[in-house]
């Protein structure tokens, strides 16, 4: 299989941007035009709330999938409606992988051994049903947690070796309480730079023809200075940077998370590009009624808005 | 709602012992008995491999309820067989709950605010849709990663508060590579204590009439004086002690989790138990033909240890 982090910078490249979205449905959020298509027959219940989102996943796929090389798919907001979601996210990342986008599956697991390759197998690799091995979630890459160390990476790493597939591990989180634990300094450095060593490490074996390791990180853009020590902590690795848009940090917070040639990070925008046409200025130019060309100008804006950060960023490195 | 500590107490004192039982079905373990009936029309496929692990943990249920206060389940068992795994998760928690047990869900999940309250939504509290709030998987308790801190933490407060129910917060877990992370050592003391300070916080509010909080720490047994300094940070909380059984530890091992009163703990043992029959000495005492009234001996054998050793529990204060 092709190594994942090659597949990502090709489809980088191809697309011209390091913007990707995510897809994170509200149901209270939702054009009532889906809302209205998608319940007929099952309104009120789990299977009704599980065909909306799907139905405005699938919409928003087909939307973005011209403009941006992946989607990343935000597992809790499916699970929340139970094995009915489940299934709704699990015929997404098809979906989207149909569309010709790559799926970071944003589950953010992480446990014990033998439960950890259950995890995996499941959301990456296959599952071993009497003697054969069965694709389930299948998703590109996932999101993991570190708090249990190498144990809980490992299954994921065997799957990413066996499959082409990659991990972004939580390095440093964007939420404000983020720094309770992730700041406290242990020999000298906060315990996100220790997490960036592990990340390193596991990283190692999984490094593609473009230089890039298929263990990539989670970095938040609240702080241009942590970016730009995680960058130098992990030269190699993929950082996926949430917090674009809704979360408030613009193109020039997160320059820093790019190495010097402009490359090796993607940036995600969710509630910002889904939900444009709740938000100023797409709100006023294109309203509800035009949801679907909002979701295209905020996604065309926040490329050009990366494009104009990232070749500036040399002025930050 | 009832305080969930005082339901988990209350269960513990009514059942007359602390032990757990983990529902951790593995496919490659089932008793042939429950492969072949499950499996008709279904054979190789991931609703053949849910129907089989749905079937074998109902049967589970069915034994231990009697002899056990609650059963922990896990997720990725389930998920590793997509959204037909999920469904069996979400029917299993609801056969438990009518059998008289507690269900924990060990999920492990962690993400910061909007994505933390879509998980506490599905797994504790309620579904918001169309105005109607809906239940989801509606466990009794869940366990939670603390690598996000307090904002990961906060919806699933809410949800506990509300709803009655339970939470248990991955303090220090009992694999190896554990101490990668959680060792580490800031302002004089391991990342794992300064865990239970953020636990202890959490769970001020929500401290029962028998004086225990429904914020609750998974704390492995691999070390006598981990749990016992644990024990000492957190009076209040009810720990979550699994690695019985099939992970090594004894009961003399964890002693030191319970409070002066030999109470304060559950004790989980998974593979111990559920595939009972395939280890000594259950094995040659039953075999596979007998596997129910292995799996039966082997709780009645935990009940009859860990009573031995939480009598026991003052040597090790």
């Amino acid at each position: 299989m092709r190594n994942f982090a090659d597949r990502l910078m090709d489809a980088v490249a191809q697309k011209g941007t390091p913007a990707i979205v995510g897809i994170d449905p509200r149901l209270d959020l939702l054009p009532a035009e889906i809302a209205a298509a998608s319940a007929k027959g099952a309104r009120a219940g789990l299977l009704g709330a599980a065909a909306m989102i799907e139905a405005f996943g699938a919409e928003v796929i087909r939307i973005v999938a011209p403009l941006v090389p992946a989607v990343k798919v935000q597992i809790a907001f499916f699970e929340q409606f139970g094995w009915h979601g489940v299934r709704a996210y699990q015929r997404l990342v098809r979906v989207a992988q149909k569309a010709g986008l790559l799926v970071i599956g944003d589950i953010k697991r992480g446990d014990i051994a033998s439960t950890a390759a259950a995890y995996a197998d499941g959301h990456l690799g296959r599952a071993a049903i009497g003697g054969r091995r069965v694709r389930v979630f299948d998703a590109d890459a996932v999101t993991l947690n570190p708090y249990l160390g190498t144990d809980a990476i490992a299954p994921f790493l065997d799957a990413a070796r066996e499959y082409g597939k990659g991990l972004f591990i939580l390095v440093r989180t964007s939420n404000p309480s983020a720094s309770e634990l992730q700041h406290l300094s242990a020999d000298g450095k906060p315990i996100y730079l220790h997490v960036a060593d592990v990340v390193r490490r596991w990283g190692e074996g999984l490094v593609g023809r473009r230089g890039y390791s298929s263990v990539g990180a989670v970095v938040g853009a609240t702080s241009r200075e942590a970016l730009a020590e995680a960058r130098r902590a992990l030269p190699r690795a993929i950082f996926l940077i949430p917090g674009y848009g809704a979360q408030g940090a613009t193109a020039r917070d997160l320059a820093p998370g790019f190495d010097a040639a402009g490359q090796g990070a993607v940036v995600n925008s969710s509630r910002g590009i889904i939900f444009a046409w709740t938000q100023a200025p797409f709100k006023e130019a294109f309203g509800e009624d035009r949801w679907r060309e909002a979701i295209e100008a905020a996604v065309k804006a926040m490329r050009a808005d990366l494009a104009a950060a990232v070749s500036h960023r040399q002025d930050y490195a």
